[in-house]
This record gives structure tokens, C-alpha cells and sequence, in this order.
């Protein structure tokens, strides 16, 4: 199989045999990490790699009790690391302020996510899946606290990963011709937008549990792998809500609009925590 | 070549021959790009492909007179894009406020990088070379007025892409030893930490085109594709601010540490500018 045919087929893995990842595979996974792309090839990464079981269920709870984390024999913690660079700085007589610039601190999280992404076709290509597992931002004193991270270095991304028991069918994604644009941005109209998502989505009449398959595969993921069902809940959830549009799953239910905004604060507060501040 | 050699052998390529890329080479970048992992499968991406001679010629200007850029028979702009999921939402009465979250805002930028790193490792496959621009950001208003980008949408990432005229030698990483941790993060000593940056960066004593190859590639590739001498001119600052270490190289001399976190106000008001306020 090609890297085109890996790219187009691989899908987040949440179902992982009990298999241990081999030492030698781990490694590789880690080269391929290390020699990503860096601006600047400052490397301001750092990653965790978590497979005591005793710590896969701590981190499990830490990123909202989520069962694949803990069953997935390897995690990958990805830290942005600016203490490494701040020590070295210091060493020589100069000073690298990286936790007070944003650019610094966004051209950093662009490195992990590259180092990241590395890992995620590398794992592919050796027949093994892997997730994604952004909430450890929204746990970041506690994930420092237990993983004992220093001042200046923050946990941006969890990669969890496994050989697959199942993976999910292919998820629907935005036709390539609605993300590309020629030469300059084109404004597509409101009703070719609404059209263009409403194609990618379905039909919100069909039967829940193949609505989840295609909008929210946790709920159907997480129901194998745990005794009460989450995707009843969310059932509930919908008919309270009234949701009748894909747009209203998504941003009433899903991912509660003002919620989201609501958690900046505590975001803002965990960096500053963690000595990161930009004001 | 398997995709872990692939990998390693990586290399930003700024020397690009004037041979165009097919569109159906450009048209599985993108595929690669749209089918990369995104947090809650929610997409927020644009990618803006710009191959025009005029246009190739203004993007370099706006990521401050990159040569490669102008040279590069295609660069991709990389956009956060909350401006069709504000106007899905709207349309169903529902709300979505990403430019108000910073949670959607980091998950968003992460997508968009799994997207772009996607897009290079399958670049590398298919025989192109390519470089990450990331001074997009600095000139934030600039580029999204000339590509026309709209509200809610902001240009985070430039990939310029084209067939390899030269691949630069390798540039020096930390040893793998020194990125990972086990279990819990391992706190090393400054002097680990300074032998560990020292053995990556060799000796100030080389000579300068040597150092600069490894240390500021840009430089030595630059001075290839134009007529005035870019080392020349950093030999100078390098003996004006009497540069004595790696260290000082990189954080007095080519990332001035207060002049990064100068740039704060800036970046806060472009993002402000295109709608985005996490305050």
C-alpha cells in the first residue's frame, strides 16, 4: 500500500488489542517524531510515553474518562518544551522568553502537530492505529501535576495507540473542491455552504446508531469497551435539545457553543500555571 | 524507500526547479490534506493553492522576501476556517463562536497541521520537495487582503512546493534520548541539557559557511538564489553583537528574544482583525 492509499484510508483507531508495541517500533516511532520538521529546527518538543497500566487509567481520567486511552497499550504525550531551551539560554548568558511570545509559542505547537502527524502514518504503515486526544488541554495542571512536567513546558496532544481490534468505517469528510481555493479565497454562498455540509452529514432521519457512525463514532466506540451506553444518553440529550439539524448535534449538543467559549479562562490559567503568558 | 526512511531523510527544500506540478499530483496533496485527522471531524480548513507567477511573487513579499517562495512552482496557504461553520450554523439557527474559543481555535490549528504534514510526507513520496513558511502569521492582514481571505478565517501556515534543484545536507537534531520520557517527565540537569544542545550544534569555531548550514540553512540557500550576500551580513551582526555561542547565535541573533515577544501586539491585533478574541 502506498502513502496515498495509507493517507486516504486510515481512520482513528479507538479498539486496540491488549498486544504490547514492540521496543524496536517504538523507537522508530520516536525517530520519526524527533525528525520532523522544526521552525527554525529549535525542537521545542518533548513527548511522554505512558504504558504502566496504573498511568494509562490515570491518563484515561485526566483526558475525561475516555476507555481508549487507558486500553491502548502506548500513549504519547506531545509537550510544547520551552524549559530544554530556557536552560540552555541561561547556560550561555542569554535569555530565550519563548513562554512570553505567542509566535514562538504557535510555531511550537505547529512543530509537535508535525512530529505527531509523523508518528500517525509511521504507526499506519506498521499496522498499527492510533487517536488523537486533544483534551489534555482542557486537563493540562493536572496532566503537569501527575506526569510531573516542569514550569515551561505545557501537554498540547495525546496520541494514543495499538494494534486494532476494529476499525471504524470510513467517517464522511467535506468534498475536496469546498476546502481549495485557486490563486485567491472564494466566498462560496450561504446555500451552497449549508449544501456542502449537509452532504458530507446525511440525513439526521436515519437510525441514531448510524447517524453516531458517521457524526460521533466515540459514543459507538466508547459502547463497546464500557458497560452503560453513552450513545442512549446522547439519544436523550437530542430529543431534550429538540436537535433537528446536523449543524444543532454538532454545536448545541456536541461541542455547546458557549460552553466552548466559556473554557477559555481556565485554558488561559493553565498556561499561565505553566508560565505561559502573552499579555 | 518505506515511509520511516522517508522520513529521516526529510529535508526542507528551498532550490526548487521551474518544472510545474501536475494537477493531478496537486489534486492528491489536497485529498491527503482534507483526508487528514480533525478534532470532532469538524474540518476547519482552506487551503488557498497559489501557482500564478504575479501571485507567487506577492506571497513572498508578504512572508518577508523569500526567495523560494517566488520560486516554488506552488505554495499552499494553510487557513483556519470558521467562516463557513459560522455560516453552516447559521443557516439551521444555531450558533457557532470558534473565534471566541480558544479550545476550537488550538484544536482547529492542530487539524490544519496533521493536514500540511500530510501533504509534505506524500510530497516526498511523489519526488517534491518542500518548505514550511510560517512568517505568514507576521503579515496576517497583509496576506488575507491580497488572497481576499474573508472574516473568521485566518492564514496560519504557507507550503511552498516544487521538484528538488538541491537538497540541503542534513541539518543536526537532538538525540532521540534527549525528547523522550518515560512514564513521567525527566527533569535533566542544566549541564545535560547544554552538552545535549552543544553536541547537536557543533562548534562556533567552524567556519562560518560550514556553521550556517547547520545552523541557519536559509542563509547558505538564499545566498543561491540572489544576487546579495544574506551571510555576509549575518558574519557582520555575528561580530557586532560579539557572538560567542550557539546558544546567543540563535536567540540574540536570529531570534532577538525581546523583539519575539514585541511581536505579541501585532499577532493579538491580526487575530482580532479577522474576528478571532479569546480575551
Amino acid at each position: 500500500m502506498g502513502l496515498y492509499e495509507l493517507i486516504m484510508k486510515r481512520r482513528s483507531v479507538r479498539n486496540f488489542e491488549s498486544q504490547e508495541i514492540p521496543e524496536d517500533v517504538i523507537e522508530k516511532l520516536v525517530d520519526a517524531a524527533n525528525n520532523a520538521p522544526s521552525g527554525g529546527n529549535i525542537q521545542p518538543l518533548s513527548i511522554i510515553l505512558v504504558r504502566e497500566p496504573e498511568r494509562r487509567a490515570e491518563l484515561a481520567d485526566i483526558v475525561g474518562g475516555q476507555p481508549w486511552v487507558k486500553n491502548a497499550p502506548l500513549s504519547m504525550i506531545f509537550c510544547i518544551d520551552f524549559y530544554r531551551l530556557k536552560k540552555w539560554a541561561a547556560t550561555f548568558d542569554t535569555q530565550f522568553k519563548g513562554e512570553k511570545a505567542l509566535s514562538h509559542f504557535l510555531i511550537a505547537y505547529a512543530d509537535i502537530m508535525c512530529s505527531a502527524q509523523n508518528v500517525v502514518l509511521l504507526a499506519g504503515e506498521l499496522g498499527l492505529g492510533s487517536v488523537y486526544i486533544g483534551t489534555i488541554q482542557s486537563s493540562m495542571d493536572r496532566g503537569r501535576e501527575y506526569f510531573e512536567i516542569p514550569k515551561y513546558v505545557v501537554p498540547m496532544m495525546v496520541l494514543s495507540l495499538g494494534y486494532p481490534r476494529s476499525v471504524p468505517k470510513n467517517v464522511p469528510k467535506l468534498e475536496r473542491a469546498a476546502v481549495v481555493h485557486r490563486e485567491k479565497y472564494r466566498v462560496d454562498t450561504d446555500a451552497e455552504i449549508a449544501q456542502t455540509f449537509e452532504k458530507k452529514y446525511g440525513s439526521l432521519e436515519d437510525t441514531r446508531e448510524n447517524y453516531f457512525e458517521r457524526t460521533f463514532v466515540e459514543v459507538v466506540e466508547a459502547d463497546k469497551q464500557q458497560r452503560e451506553s453513552w450513545a442512549d444518553s446522547v439519544k436523550e440529550e437530542m430529543k431534550k435539545l429538540e436537535i433537528k439539524s446536523n449543524a444543532e448535534f454538532l454545536f448545541k449538543l456536541r461541542y455547546p457553543t458557549d460552553q466552548m467559549v466559556k473554557m477559555n479562562d481556565g485554558l488561559f490559567r493553565s498556561l499561565k500555571n505553566a508560565g505561559f503568558d502573552f499579555s
